[in-house]
């Protein structure tokens, strides 16, 4: 079983401790899945204490066993009852009683912040140490985009697998099932994490045809009908007809690294509009591959693409039409959907070298259909590189 | 596509109003996916703001298009800004600024809980709500249990598929994907919801052999290995040999409505400890569902069924060994996978007509393997009624 290497986990630590220190932080303590498999190697029910100098302490209530074995950090420490965190992040504070923890304060529910806050530690001071840890796992080692490249390979394989299965009268989300199961045997996990409340989504959007032009409650520039007004996005029971454009956006899951893909598919000559339209997406592609690279700003990227947007017939429907347009282009991702940066509106995040981001430009045009391109980029010296490898060409079948 | 009947949601809200006035609270705004379905018919990105007494509002940000099609609940009131919350709240109140506002703390990040509480109501109490939703959300009416019996339908083509499916020297993963599949056709919509923090599932936990007997993060009794250390639950890499219980739990969703079944199945002669085992939690079953009528009271339930194990020499292997075991031997499930009521040490719910739970009592015994029988029940006036119509024979193949 795959397990993540010492060296990597210990300059994880040490980049946080970094901003430890620099924010005058005395103690992280980490909750959350997500980051608990950063930080230690393995997702269990357990508190990483990192101190702001010193040996990070792994407080396991359960698996202590699996946590030993799939984690390179020591100790590993059962936490029978949170009556005993105190007195081990006190401990791992060098014994002094510490005036300021850090708690990953945008994910933990309230209840449980003032479960920790008021009974726990009621004489510290309990900050927010989200943003750095965001801040730290923005930057992916060559480890990690080794991850994400074996993430990308299941993407391809989706890919590849399409034109073998897309029939003219299936539905969307027959076509989705299948190509799920072919993700799901070449290694994708299932399981796609999300930070931000209320995110949801269950492999992606196989949409088509002028039904795809629906927006939903997922902070995503396509929506779908989705199979139930229970779950409101995604692949509906809609038939899959010829002349449609057919976007397949797929999000796979390797070992906890994900890989964002979106590819179009048409049985038969597609609309005009969205051919041409689709042209542009790739012709933005190849312009902003060159654009974003080290030190370009997020948000000053956006407005660049959105001036050459601007200049089309197509600007009333990029990233959504109307009311329910996105406010972004692009998003990190690594082991969540949603990871800094994002490309929007505003942000002011510089690039660096071992980012990652999925950037998909899209037009929604009511009525006629959806086409957008989707790659998971890394931020290199040169500028952008796809990790994609499917090919981009819309493909007629 | 399905709605959720005005009259459902109607007395759904009159519930909640009952306990709003009860407990002197002027307005609860309900902001998580679950929630908002339940009392609205339609997930969007809205805040649904129910007076205690009066007309509830529909705010909504995204798609206001699809929550006037999907929701009957009337005004749907777009809502472009959060500086535009608090007035549409008061309003709600007939005018006056309330004192008290209720918000789901439970699951409502402390982020965001700062953010309501700071920004918006600075002026305002701001208390939890969640446990009456919960509350309201525990009886089911003749409608829900009738969509539940639909999710049961899924479940119960799963369990008759895997004699067709299942062959010697398969892996875990191999049988679990098949079976999501058959699942996934058959209606179930993927997305499993969870209301606890960090909890999280996919499809359910198919697992075999010796290997089963190892516990996770997920508070469950069974866990598994999984896929990864970045998601150690469910089914793994090993392949199932011929006299090993093979342990098919699965979670299906129907139209937002779940059902939760465990079924056994062996190639060829279990292993006579887990065949007596197996035995026994059927004998469990027959009795608590006599036993389980309305006026108990869950934890002592919970001692109860404990008794009957304590006379019998897996005492030591019930839900879990050691510091592993889980401390419930059934759940409430519903919309989520976590409702009222828990058959669990201590809890004091007594149990209604109306309710459904997932009882699930199970053996893990190390280096042998686990068993169990799980079916999602109603309680009705005589008693539990299963809603799983799957036989519940230890299935030799």
């Amino acid at each position: 079983m795959l397990k993540i290497p010492m060296n990597e986990i210990a300059s994880r630590i040490v980049a946080l401790q970094f901003l430890l220190v620099k924010n005058g932080v005395d103690a992280a303590i980490i909750r959350q899945n997500a980051d608990l498999y950063y930080f230690t190697g393995t997702v269990q029910d357990g508190h990483l204490v990192v101190p702001a100098s010193g040996q990070p302490v792994f407080l396991v209530k359960r698996d202590v066993v699996r946590a030993e074995e799939q984690s390179p950090l020591r100790p590993v420490v059962p936490l029978k009852s949170l009556k005993d965190l105190a007195p081990a992040v006190f401990d791992a504070c060098g014994g002094a009683s510490p005036g300021k923890i850090g708690l990953e304060l945008d994910v933990l529910p309230a209840n449980i912040f003032f479960y920790y806050d008021e009974k726990i530690f009621p004489r510290q001071q309990v900050v927010d140490v989200s943003g750095w840890i965001r801040q730290v796992r923005m930057i992916k080692s060559p480890w990690e985009i080794e991850m994400m490249r074996k993430a990308e390979a299941i993407s391809r394989q989706v890919a590849d697998a399409v034109p073998g299965l897309l029939r003219e009268g299936m539905t969307e989300l027959e076509l989705s099932i299948e190509l799920e199961s072919v993700a799901r045997r070449a290694g994708h996990l299932g399981m796609l994490r999300f930070r931000a409340f209320n995110m949801e989504m269950y492999f992606g959007h196989i949409l088509s045809g002028a039904e795809a032009a629906v927006s939903s409650y997922i902070d995503a520039p396509t929506g779908g009908e989705g199979p139930s007004p229970a779950f409101g996005q995604g692949s509906s029971e809609k038939k899959i007809r010829a002349g449609e454009i057919v976007s397949v956006d797929i999000m796979v899951n390797y070992h906890g690294y994900l890989n964002d893909q979106t590819r179009n598919y048409c049985i038969g000559p597609p609309p005009p509009e969205l051919r041409d339209a689709y042209g542009f997406v790739r012709e933005i592609h190849g312009r902003f591959k060159k654009l974003a690279r080290p030190g370009t700003v997020t948000g000053e990227l956006y407005e660049e693409v959105w001036q050459w947007v601007k200049e089309t017939r197509w600007a009333d429907f990029f990233m959504g039409s109307g009311d329910t347009r996105v406010s972004f282009i692009g998003h990190g991702l690594g082991l969540e959907v949603d990871e800094f940066p994002f490309i929007a509106q505003g942000h002011k995040v510089v690039l660096q070298e071992g980012m990652t981001l999925a950037f998909e430009p899209k037009f929604i045009i009511p009525g006629v259909g959806i086409t957008g391109l989707e790659n998971t980029y890394l931020v290199t010296a040169m500028g952008l590189e796809s990790l994609n490898t499917a090919g981009e060409e819309l493909m007629i079948l």
